[in-house]
């Protein structure tokens, strides 16, 4: 994670009934991998004398929280028994009502959770209000593994901008297309079923003007083990408003923004006719959208995991502003050769001190290809 | 392995022992990794009533073979007992007796033999004259394993060609240097450790004359553990003969050779006043050495495994030439940008579609940097 953890100061010893329960909760919570946008993935589990009772995790944003569907499981059962939660239950009033005051009038007897809601300003104040109750609370559990489910809305909850990734797909030698442009298809399929998860779970996928005028990108996640799937928004950013009213990124179902610098409003009307939204952001020093500000406003439009899938320059711009978290790149087994083009434009780049340096996280194989996760250099 | 097997026409069924005899005959031949040239690494075990009672493993060119070693070691226990060998023992005189005979001699009962020897005139000779004598005999436990042991003798042995090996270092986005020629040092430590194991246990390493004009390279095996290594030989690709006489390459221990496609005597003759050995091979389209004849001609050499570390051009050739066995690709998590050095260059390549494919082998981490080792598409 790329942010530093609140120390746990509630931790209770644990033992292995509470580690399988609350492992339970996490699988539960993954179920809403691809569901729960701008909400974070939650999963409940309630235990009652060594008994699960009831189970549930969140679905949908505006739906019934994961405690809620795992009261309404369990039923009278509920009374005395654990809840193992992996989010702290939340205290306020959202879109449904406080979750701390169903598992008190439910009459439960003890709380795990595994972290506590990110948002420093309510951290801590569900498990204070159970606490007041009479109900056993600790926290901490299986911490870390609750922080990687959610990893875009716990950043955006700490700083207001979101968990940013950014994929690229590459020959052995470091080339993203041929001299010509041509790119279909570097990698093979598992790769590129691989990159339609990393969608899906995505809140956006945001790419270039170039992107799009090259390839005419769907940018949508299909995905054959998640048909129902709401489509994450496309963004293009797109200094001069120059993308075509027809390119395909704009036909799907689903949210589409481009972020400009462009403020003509006759520019502007083809694509608001077409449905788009458009947003102006300040210029970097190129003319370009800047691309800190373009993370910025995705945080605004409460995007929790942002994934670019965009050429070289946006993304040699993205490294030079040091805002990604993740780097994914597919490493086929082919070679296209030094005419074909690169991954990263860094006009500046001069001497070698001055290089870039990230640090792998994870290395798979996928398929035929590699999958390679960098996070910034610690 | 890039050749195909002989079938093993006199398996047997083997024990559990006999398996654990075999892989310590076979980690005892791996101590010749380093110094056995151009001979094969080979190890042996004498076991009598289920007791090790001699060991050996061939050390040197000259020196006694793994046999002879173990007979040595075991004196009159040898008599009755069982010797597992890595290698059919050899019938033939060369710069020793054979083994097959010393073996009768010491009234050995049975042989095992990981393989059979791997020239097609003499396979199976040293194992049918062990027969003839009364000894049970059998081969092809744990074969892959003793194929591992010696991928350059072996297939030198079949095909009179080197095991070709080629190293690459290069960022994340797959290059190796900036466009200034500035390159060091890209990788880390451990993944620079890991090449100087590589160039140890290669008869001799190839560059071309733009890699000794741009890095001056020493290209000497420098390792910790093994401090009195034999160098291998050195050899650089230089159609023109434009490598100074001054060049470090020229100046360490061992043998040093340059591959040309001059005639001209005076353009020899500094050269070799340094010591240089100059070979001369056939051009190709570009006027450079033709790389499938420099790889016949350290064939000739009786060089077992030969290791490329070259530049962008030579890489290309050999690339398009199909004639690595092995790419040992080097990916330090750093990025140079599209301004910088290529890897390969191919400048023949404009269609996806004939874009050489290479197949993913084996993929570690070393140090912060990742190592692909890739092989011929299958």
């Amino acid at each position: 994670m790329p942010f530093s953890m609140t120390p746990s100061t509630d931790t209770a010893s644990w033992n292995a009934d509470d580690f399988r329960f609350m492992a339970r909760a996490l699988r539960l919570a993954e179920k809403g991998l691809y569901t729960t946008d701008p909400n974070p993935r939650v999963g409940c589990v309630l235990v009652h004398g060594n008994q699960v009772v009831g189970e549930g995790w969140h679905q949908r944003a505006g739906g019934p929280h994961a405690e809620i569907v795992a009261l309404r499981n369990a039923g009278e059962r509920a009374k005395g028994a654990t809840a193992y939660v992996t989010l702290e239950p939340c205290s306020h009033h959202g879109r449904t009502p406080p979750c701390a005051g169903r598992l008190i009038e439910a009459g439960v007897a003890r709380v795990v959770a595994a972290m506590q809601d990110p948002n420093p300003r309510v951290a801590g104040k569900g498990l204070e209000r159970l606490r007041q109750a009479g109900i056993e609370v600790s926290r901490g559990l299986l911490e870390k593994e609750a922080e990687r489910l959610n990893p875009g809305f716990i950043k955006r909850m700490r700083s207001g901008l979101p968990f940013v990734r950014s994929k690229l797909a590459m020959s052995l030698d470091g080339r993203t297309a041929l001299a010509s442009g041509e790119s279909k298809w570097i990698t093979g399929e598992a790769a590129r079923c691989d990159v339609h998860r990393l969608r899906a779970r995505s809140s956006a996928i945001v790419t270039g003007i170039g992107t799009v005028r090259a390839d005419d990108p769907f940018l949508t996640a299909r995905l054959a083990e998640a048909t129902d799937l709401e489509q994450p928004a496309r963004v293009i950013v797109d200094s001069r408003l120059q993308a075509p009213a027809c390119a395909r990124v704009f036909r799907q179902p689903g949210r589409v923004l481009v972020i400009t610098t462009e403020a003509d409003a006759g520019a502007r009307q083809s694509l608001t006719d077409a449905g788009v939204e458009i947003l102006e952001v300040e210029a970097d020093a190129t003319g370009r959208p800047a691309v800190s500000a373009v993370v910025r406003a995705l945080g605004r439009l409460e995007f929790n995991e942002v994934l670019f899938e965009a050429g070289a320059t946006l993304n040699g711009a993205l490294l030079a502003a040091g805002v990604v978290d993740e780097w994914h790149v597919y490493i086929a087994p082919c070679i296209l050769g030094d005419q074909a083009r690169g991954l990263f434009h860094l006009p500046g780049l001069t001497e070698m001190a001055d290089r870039p340096e990230l640090a792998i996280s994870d290395v798979r194989r996928v398929g035929k290809d590699m999958r390679l996760i960098l996070r910034p250099s610690a």
